[in-house]
């Protein structure tokens, strides 16, 4: 149940994302972060041909999160600000039923700032396509991101969790 | 194809490894290393039911590399002792087309030891079940898990690239 669920964080939240409208209209206070490659790898999903989500969204999705947020993750505290989720969606290569990493799609942050992003649960969100700092596309992060979040009330609006 | 060659240095050599036979005639000289979990992720592949290689060791495949190895990784320079590479085996969910990430099947590794590993292109090699370091099944590494290296022998036997 719970990696369905941190599937559906990921699918849901990247699929409103994406569906978003035009990067000229969208929040540009935030930027693709630097470094997270090198961040806590917090698990991986693949969304399939087999998925209705799949024309939007159909990818391996590789989620980390920055060291303030893993002390949270790992803790089951609270995130505190400047705790940051990566979302890092590349295309599926598919070889004789091995599914492997293809190039990157884009890349979807949610970053904790409980004062600003009050009204979306103290998290901000934004999906770059490619990662590219110039291709946002959230423009109504509570329409178009925290809806997904919001049953996730009791876990912060996070849908991931530890795995050692 | 690159990704192609990363999934099977996976496949190929998780499942010769599963192959392998009883734990107590493995080599129990390695034991798993700590704290790969926050090593680089460095990518992810899944084998499904559709591949040939489902039975012996479908699931989530999840790459890391130590500090010392990816400075390799990513120079394309030669790895140094003490290179480790790891891959974290996890059962697959599947939800409506979206592919998840279960229980801890097993950990692999291969880790870089010029001199004692001679034989085996300077890597030795290893698979405990569960991760559990009382259940190693590797007992001949030159044939359950070399000889799927062997073809890469001009990336210093590495299947994995550099995803930045």
């Amino acid at each position: 149940m719970a990696s369905t669920l941190r599937n559906l964080v990921t699918v849901l939240s990247a699929a409103a994302m994406l569906g978003a409208g035009a990067a000229a209209l969208a929040d540009t206070k935030l930027a693709p972060p630097k470094g997270y490659r090198t961040w806590f790898h917090v698990n991986t999903a693949i969304v399939d041909k087999a998925s209705p989500l799949f024309a939007d969204i159909g990818g391996m999705h590789n989620i980390y999160v920055n060291a303030t947020g893993l002390k949270a993750l790992k803790s089951g505290g609270t995130y505190p600000d400047k705790s940051v989720f990566v979302s890092d969606v590349h295309d599926v290569t598919l070889d004789n039923g091995v599914y492997g990493e293809g190039g990157r799609k884009g890349v979807a942050i949610m970053v904790k700032d409980a004062k600003k992003y009050a009204a979306t649960g103290g998290w901000g969100f934004q999906f770059w396509v490619g990662g590219d700092p110039a291709k946002p596309v959230v423009t109504d992060a509570a329409k178009q991101c925290f809806g997904c979040h919001m049953p996730q009330k009791d876990h912060q609006f996070v849908f991931s969790t530890y795995i050692p």
